[in-house]
Parts: structure tokens; C-alpha cells; sequence
């Protein structure tokens, strides 16, 4: 058994090191200089096993998630990642060096991407895996993007293909075959957060959300703290080829790329007047950028072009109790 | 059974208010401005519930503790308290009213002491009570106190009393009078970070630490990072009435108050020139500041006074795994 600072000294301070190298770990906690004419945006989230994964999930792929999730919520605000922390609650099974070492190795992937140091955190045991990144950000002052700027008549779009995460994971749950569901098993386990969109956006969105929870259940926080409503146009739902099979063998579960969880694509407005910008500007990031409706007055979803004339769902989205 | 949405507007919202009311809970991150000529301090704490605390705490006193013990972190960096986030894992024998109701209001107390508002967090179900704090200060750029600046001759300094913390766990695993041990049981349950302090010791300390793993544990990952040796005259330690009165009955139990964890003092060394004006500035906090040693060169800690002329223990503190 590893002991806690044998431990980060070996998996966790190398991750330290991929961006500004006077960062500390090993304080009581870490120092940080704060850029002029930037503000801090600060995001946590918290993946519990058996609950956000499944438990065989391979140790690399929970590195990885712990952390992507946090950064899609920044790119969301609008925000460049600066650096994170991370709470590993780590049951006995858990602690040994193959799992330390497969485990750091997937949050390493994605911190050297995004050139985003570890800083500091705290290790526990526990008898569930529970992972917790705190992940923060600059954005220039003023500039971050909000759930709440919506407005009647803006655009509204979303990045990349949406419902794969909830695919992976029935692929996984069904035990379907991995070959056949390779990007959506990828997009589960190894979600890319859409950083570069997110910065683009700060100066074309009027609101912006990760998809996380699903991407009605999303929309639907984006109006209400908004105060609108809108119209989603069903057909023009951007999905995956993997979806799209999976969807003609199975018409009836076509709502489960509207209400699965686990996205990390970006969901915003654009007003009209500067839609034209926004293709300009995103064209060259290899990236779909579809528009799936438009914001009204009112409140709620209104569906456009679903099976049998459905205009509303009752659950939108994953409930987190 | 609460529904996350509603258990953060009706429990934790409150919480954003007790200081700058323009910081949101509520997007998919909080937005904050960086105070001009100021550095970030960032700190991560985990509780979880058996390990870090007895399983029957009340959940007034979880919340205040969970913030505490990152507080103290600040106090320990001489960073002055901002705003901190909150990661809950709640499983369901708490998700209820008066659990949620009791937890938020120690927090609550803890946070409105130190006018630091809740920026935001994440809740989560699952089966074993695990609270991560991440707290977030200021200090003025380049003051930070760190573990590594101690240097032979600096007397070695300790606020408060040693060992409560550790006494507190004993009365509730043996069930011990609670009358007699009502000081022991608050510093288990209530510790108070040691904030005033910390700020002021940014101008006089050469290092500083706070008390958590061990008192003599917690000497030795400053003397690490300081790369020197310091004697600790165990004569000296500040013990409370409560302490002294255990002692006297268990006298094998001597070493108890210097390896018990959970103190949430500071230690701190300073430089000899400076030890006049540490009596000076600290006179008024209300807090006993003792000197219990003196930094030398070499490595580890030297015991003066030890009961049987011990010098070194083996075990020096709380292991985390």
C-alpha cells in the first residue's frame, strides 16, 4: 500500500509540471498569480463510482473524465483553464501502483493538452472512489459567458453530435459490440471539452451551457435562467453515424440522445445578427456546429419535428438524487 | 428525497450571500475578480465520514469542520479567507431536510465568522458521506507563508493548545463524561483556524504549517521542506486543563498530544530578531503563542524533556492510508 506522499510525490507532481513549473504541491497550499485584466472563473465537479462511471471503468479513462468534465464546464463559462486541484477519495482495492500509475496517467493526457498544472489536493481513503476536480480559469474581465443572456430570436446551437455519451454507456451496460461502438465508447470514457469553442464563443454567444446532464434537461437550465423559451428542432439534431444506427433499429428510443447525459459538448445562443461571425469564425475548428432551434418568449422546450408529434417530454434529463 | 436544484437553492444559496453578493451560485462556474496586487491561495480539504470524523458527528458540526480545517490551511499560507467551493457525496439516509437544514447551518456559521461566501459545488449521491472543500484566499503577492523558509536559530512557535483534538476523539470513542472533556470535544467538533493569526504572520514567520496530521509529524514536513533540524522541548507544549488533567491519570499516554492529529493550531518559526515583535503584535488575539523549540541544522526532531530521556518516537502522526 502506497503511502499518501510517496504517493503524489510519484504520480502527482510530475502533474505540476506541464505548465508554469513554480507552481507548488506540496504546501499547505498553492500560489498563484493572477494575470491583470483577467477574472478567475472557478468550477468543481465530482465523479463518484458505480454512479458517474461504470465500475470497471478502466483507471486512465476516470483520470481523464475527472478532469474533462471540469474543463467543458469552463469552456462554458468561456474561460482558458489555468490549473486545477483534485480530492481522490481511494478505496483499499484502489491503492496500488498499477492503478496510481494508469489512473494520473489519463489525467495527464488531458492536463498536457490543455497545458493545465495539478496544484495541490488532498488524498483519503474511503471504501467508494469518489474524484473530485476543482478546475479554474481566466477569462478576460467581463467576458464571461453566462446561462443567462439568451434572448428571444437569438440561434440556438450546439457543437459536435450529440447523445454518444448515453450510447457508450448502453453499449457498455448491454455489453454490445465495442468495435461497432468505438466513438461512442470513446466519448464516454474520453470526452474532449470544447476549450477552443468556449474562448471563440466569449465574444458571439449571448448564453452558453455544457451538455452534461442531457441536452434538453440543459436547455431547459439555460431558459430558465434566461427567462425564455424555445423551439428545438428534433430533426436538425446533430448525430453521430454510430446514433443514427442505433436509432433505426430502435425508432422508439428516439428520445435517448435528447435526455442521456454526458455530452461535453457546448449548447448556446447566438443573436442573429451575428450568426454570419460564428461560421466564419469556427469554421476552422473541425468541430460540427449545428443550429438545433431558435430562443422565444415564453418558457420551456417546444419540440419541432419529433416522432408523432411529441411537443414536450417530462423527464428531460439525468436527475442527480 | 430533495432534488438537487432545490436542496442548492434552499440550503446552499444562502450561503453566497454572507460577504460579496455579486458572486453567483447557479452557472456552470463562479466568475471572480482578482484584487489588485494580491496572489491566490488555493486549498483542498476531504472529509469522509469514519475516517475523518466518527460516524455519528452531527452534521452541524461536519459542516463546520469541513470548511475549518481549509481554512486553517489559508490561515497556515497567511492567506486571508475569500470564497471556497463545496463537493458533497450525500448518501441517502441524509438527503433529507433536517440533515441538509443542520449541515449548511455550521458551515454557515463557520463561513459568515469569516464573511467568505460559497461560490458554488458540486452534490453527488453515494453511499459514504465524503465532503471536499476548496478554499480560496488572498495574499498580498510574494507574502506567502510557506513550509520551507525556516532556518537554524528561528525559535519554533505553537498557538493554542496541543492535543485537544486528539483527546476530543478519545472521549467519543470511550465515551468518556462529556462535561469533563466539553473544551476537547469542541476543538474535535469546532476548531476555530487560526486566520488573524496567519495574516499577521506573514511579516514575522520564516515558515509556518498548521497542525493537522500531528504536531511532530507536521514539524518534520516543515523541516523537510526547510531541509534543517529543530529540538522540541516537550515540556513546553501548551497543553489545556483538560489535557493536563488526562496526562496526570495516564502518564504512558504522554506522547498522545504530540502524534494526535486534528489541532487546526498553527506552527510557525521565526527568526530571533523578530521574537520581540511576535510578542507584540500577538497580544491582543486572545490566543497563547508558545515557544516550544529551536530550529538547528541537520534533519528531523530532537525531544528535550521527554519522559525516560526519549529523543525520537517512530510513529510520528496520522498516516493517511
Amino acid at each position: 500500500m502506497a503511502h499518501e506522499f510517496d504517493l503524489i510525490r510519484t504520480f502527482f507532481q510530475p502533474l505540476s509540471q506541464v505548465a508554469t513549473p513554480d507552481i507548488g504541491i506540496g504546501d499547505d497550499g498553492a500560489v498563484l498569480s493572477c494575470p491583470q485584466g483577467q477574472q478567475l472563473v472557478v468550477v468543481t465537479d465530482t465523479l463518484v463510482e458505480g454512479v458517474h462511471f461504470p465500475i470497471d471503468t478502466a483507471p486512465e479513462d476516470i483520470g481523464w473524465k475527472a478532469l474533462a468534465v471540469n474543463l467543458s464546464d469552463l469552456a462554458a463559462m468561456g474561460a482558458c483553464p489555468a490549473f486545477f486541484s483534485l480530492a481522490l477519495s481511494l478505496p483499499e482495492s484502489k491503492n496500488h501502483l498499477a492503478w496510481l500509475k494508469a489512473f494520473s496517467s489519463g489525467l495527464r493526457d488531458l492536463a498536457e493538452d490543455h497545458q493545465t498544472p495539478l496544484i495541490g489536493g488532498d488524498t483519503t481513503r474511503s471504501d467508494r472512489l469518489t474524484v473530485t476536480v476543482t478546475a479554474h480559469g481566466w477569462v478576460p474581465a467581463g467576458k464571461a459567458l453566462r446561462r443567462s443572456g439568451a434572448n428571444p430570436g437569438d440561434g440556438l446551437y450546439v457543437s459536435g453530435h450529440i447523445g454518444d455519451g448515453a450510447l457508450g454507456l448502453i453499449a457498455v451496460n448491454e455489453s454490445l459490440n465495442v468495435e461497432d461502438y468505438a466513438g461512442a465508447l470513446q466519448k464516454l470514457n474520453r470526452p474532449e471539452p470544447r476549450v477552443a469553442l468556449g474562448s471563440l464563443l466569449s465574444d458571439l454567444a449571448s448564453s452558453a451551457i455544457d451538455v452534461s446532464d442531457g441536452l434538453l434537461a440543459d436547455i431547459e437550465h439555460l431558459l430558465e435562467a434566461s427567462q425564455c423559451g424555445c423551439e428545438v428542432n428534433v430533426a436538425a439534431v446533430p448525430y453521430s453515424q454510430a446514433m443514427r444506427g442505433y436509432l433505426a433499429q430502435n425508432p422508439q428510443a428516439w428520445s435517448l440522445p435528447l435526455t442521456g447525459g454526458d455530452d461535453y459538448e457546448l449548447c448556446f445562443t447566438v443573436p442573429a445578427e451575428k450568426e454570419v461571425l460564428l461560421k466564419e469564425r469556427t469554421c476552422h475548428l473541425n468541430l460540427p456546429i449545428t443550429q438545433i432551434g431558435r430562443i422565444i418568449t415564453g418558457t420551456g422546450v417546444v419540440l419541432k419535428n419529433a416522432p408523432k408529434g411529441v411537443q414536450t417530454l417530462e423527464h428531460l434529463g439525468y436527475q442527480h438524487f
